[in-house]
């Protein structure tokens, strides 16, 4: 064993480096884990072939302290070996995994909020070091902390480029295509440390990285590989990525596309990857049209997509399944031939604010105007073009700025969304953001709480202005609003003075 | 009997005046009928009694020639008469009344297509002199050709006046309330001679008069009568009015807001108004929320409530029912604070190009502006502020140009509304109408007809101008788009030369 970290950050990733066998197929012949043992707890972790004969096993500790180890391998030479590390408290911009709080809502492992906005930048991994530095540039000062992002390469309209690795090693066909035929019995750990960097990146950015573990759009095999082979790989990738704690696992992109795969492999891919991830990172599954059933209980938030001018049924199906909804695609800012892809931005920003004030969240950003070389920033990253970035970023801020982090669905009339923290538990009403989407009223009126003061802000969600109404409100009162589109209100208690 | 006409132009209204008893209570205690013969053909025709002792038949000759007649009364005076008639060819304007044409479209009885475009102005007979003649005046230049409008005033926000007459008689209140309590035992004949004169002038501006029967904004009494009066009430409505070609019945507006009315009492109504009308014009029933069932065999065509900006519901609501769909309300053109009354122009003329090419037929006009003195157009009429009626104008000249009078939903993608006229019976398609409603696309690919080549015409539905796309095209293509929202291509087959 080479000289392995003594110690490591609470949710950082602890790592043991083990040289063993080259010989054969280390993938296939050699299994190995470990045991992490703090106090009476033992987690089982599995390690992974990272070729030339190193192995490695990835741990994110939870817990501050002394942890133990011991590894399980079938190689005698990696069997039986022990040792420690010491976990220390997290520090700076670590607040560990994202994981459910309160049902419908999301927070850090250290108790953070999070409040979900996302993008979608499909295969921006398989681009080449230049725009891949692009699109991390792009990212620093974007507003989202959530990116879908594909494994595998993508194979579609504007996205005709052959990926610079592959998941697998390609054994060279007899002609000149260079494409070869993908060996699924031997992974390409090349493929994978520059995965793990990208995804190291995001992470030092603060974005959650959505992992989409299959997808339909192929053209070299991924997305008909056989069970064995999906297994194997599901194995594989869990094994090398779990510990990275910005990760999700989002089993599919448009599942139903994918025409090989039963409901019955969906539910064996979830099974193991909660088998295999120690970590429990969230797992989610995405739609193109038929929803998979957000019910079973290894699903941890609904990922939705969804493209429709009109997000009532947000607060639907946030009701029946009684878990986090995320919109992760309602159609992208853009001006391409096909219909997900030619929103104005105007229209992507008001489906997001409809969305969150639903009871969703908007994780669906993405960008896909025509662009001379094909770099459209829904797949391959890149620039950002559009007019909905700085939008989103007003909205994100709006939504930090909420004196609660878990905003509840409010009833202000079935015209208009609303979140808020309403009266409860004979407390009086605190904080209510309405949006009245493409509506244009001159006036609204309102029924708040009698006992209290509010005042009010006039919030023009595509100004990017927010406006203070004069004066204090209570009970029965109306407000008077500017008669265009895009408007949203927040509400908040005044406090006593 | 009085002198009575000779002679009538086929679908205009033949008139029997009678003298007869005026003692007690003519309304209640006088049955009088005709039975108007043409060949061997007979049709039973209610009279009514119209007050100061006279009674009055009108009937609708649907056929050119000698009519004969004879009068069936409990009035012994009335009981026995006889006489004839000549009904001669319409001409001008006159086509006849309208009705259903090859299960989802309409045309008049001479065979002229109408393609619906309407409008709501609920209590604009209840207004008085000045105002009426105003929306008049509107009507004569505006593009509708069908109107809402109630046979009850309305009682509602921006509703608050008294109508300056009722439909019944008053009984005088002890008190100093003016509004007094209604004798549901004998109608007002003058309210309904001012009503008839306002179906008569619509009648003469070409536009059809879809009479509200029932709805629930009232405070007179008129939304709970009790079953005998509203029987009654439909029976004498339906005696003065039927003969009128451009008079459709519309049961009720949001018959499931009105409580102390069961599904049965709409059944029966519906069974009333069929049998007491002998011109069987046009039936239908509006929702607030929870449909009517659009299947059952009386009703005619589906007369929707749906305020949403995502219209694809009416191809699956076309198909449910098979029969017409007009939306008849989708939101207002508006700023008021009601939810249903604060659209953008822009966004009801989209969801009107919508609607049309989904399969539906976009009678969901109405303005809902902030006015000084309370008059909205959606209610009292008077003049139009918006700026969606002059679109809606252009929408309608594009619907008349259309080769095809009867435009049948085309799949060109899910992601469009498109009618026309497709491939059928081994013959190229003549004619598309696509509309990209908020979408943007900067270009689109088509795959037509390989056989034929089309001219095809970009419509900028908002700017109302018409661009012919250079050359012709045919089975795959690509046609260049503006990239802005609002679009719609008419793709019409070139005549070979």
């Amino acid at each position: 064993m080479a000289a392995n970290q003594t110690q490591v950050q609470r949710w950082d990733i602890f790592e043991l480096r083990l040289n063993g066998p080259e010989t054969g197929n280390p993938f296939l012949e050699v299994s190995l884990k470990a045991l992490f043992q703090f106090k009476n707890r033992t987690i089982e972790c599995s390690g992974f072939y990272d070729g030339d004969g190193v192995y490695r096993i990835r741990f994110m500790p939870d817990t501050p302290g002394t942890w133990r180890y011991r590894i399980e391998s079938s190689a005698g030479e990696l069997a039986g070996r022990e040792g420690e590390f010491q976990c220390v408290e997290a520090s700076g911009s670590n607040h560990g995994p994202v994981g459910i709080r309160n049902r419908y809502h999301f927070a850090y492992a250290d108790g953070t909020a999070f409040h979900p906005i996302g993008t979608t930048c499909y295969a921006w991994v398989h681009q080449g070091e230049e725009l891949e530095k692009n699109t991390l540039a792009t990212l620093r000062t974007a507003p989202f902390n959530k990116i879908r992002m594909c494994v595998f390469p993508k194979h579609y309209a504007f996205n005709e480029n052959e990926p610079p690795r592959h998941i697998f090693e390609v054994v060279s066909s007899a002609g000149s295509d260079s494409s070869g035929k993908l060996d699924t019995t031997r992974f390409n750990p090349d493929y994978f440390r520059h995965l793990e960097k990208r995804i190291g990146q995001l992470r030092d950015l603060g974005i959650e990285a959505d992992i989409v573990l299959f997808h339909a759009y192929d053209r070299w095999g991924y997305a008909d590989m056989g069970a064995e082979a999906d297994d194997r790989y599901l194995r594989y990738t869990v094994a090398r990525l779990a510990a990275f704690r910005n990760v999700w696992w989002s089993l599919a992109n448009e599942y139903d596309l994918m025409k090989s795969k039963s409901m019955s492999d969906w539910d064996r891919f979830f099974r193991i990857v909660r088998e295999e991830d120690p970590h429990g990172h969230l797992r989610s599954i995405h739609n193109c049209r038929g929803f998979y059933d957000h019910g079973k209980p290894w699903i941890t938030h609904q990922s939705i997509q969804y493209n429709s001018s009109d997000m009532r049924k947000v607060a639907e199906w946030r009701e029946q399944y009684q878990k986090p909804l995320l919109i992760d695609e309602c159609g992208y800012e853009g001006n391409i031939h096909l219909g997900w892809g030619n929103l104005p931005a105007r229209e992507l920003v008001c489906r997001c604010w409809e969305i969150l004030t639903r009871g969703g969240y908007p994780t669906c950003h993405g960008e896909t105007y025509v662009h001379p070389q094909d770099i459209l920033w829904w797949s391959k990253g890149g620039a950002l073009h559009g007019e909905s970035p700085e939008r989103l970023e007003f909205l994100r801020q709006i939504l930090d700025e909420a004196p609660s982090d878990e905003l509840e669905p409010v009833d202000f009339g079935h015209d208009v969304g609303c979140v808020g923290k309403p009266v409860s538990s004979g407390k009086p009403g605190e904080y209510y953001l309405l949006y009245f989407g493409i509506r244009q009223p001159a006036f609204r009126r309102l029924d708040l709480p009698e006992d209290h003061r509010f005042i009010i802000d006039v919030i023009d969600t595509w100004e990017m202005n927010v406006q203070r109404a004069c004066g204090s409100f209570s009970g029965k009162c109306q407000i008077e609003l500017p008669g265009k589109p895009y408007v949203a209100l927040r509400i908040v208690r005044q406090t006593d003075t």
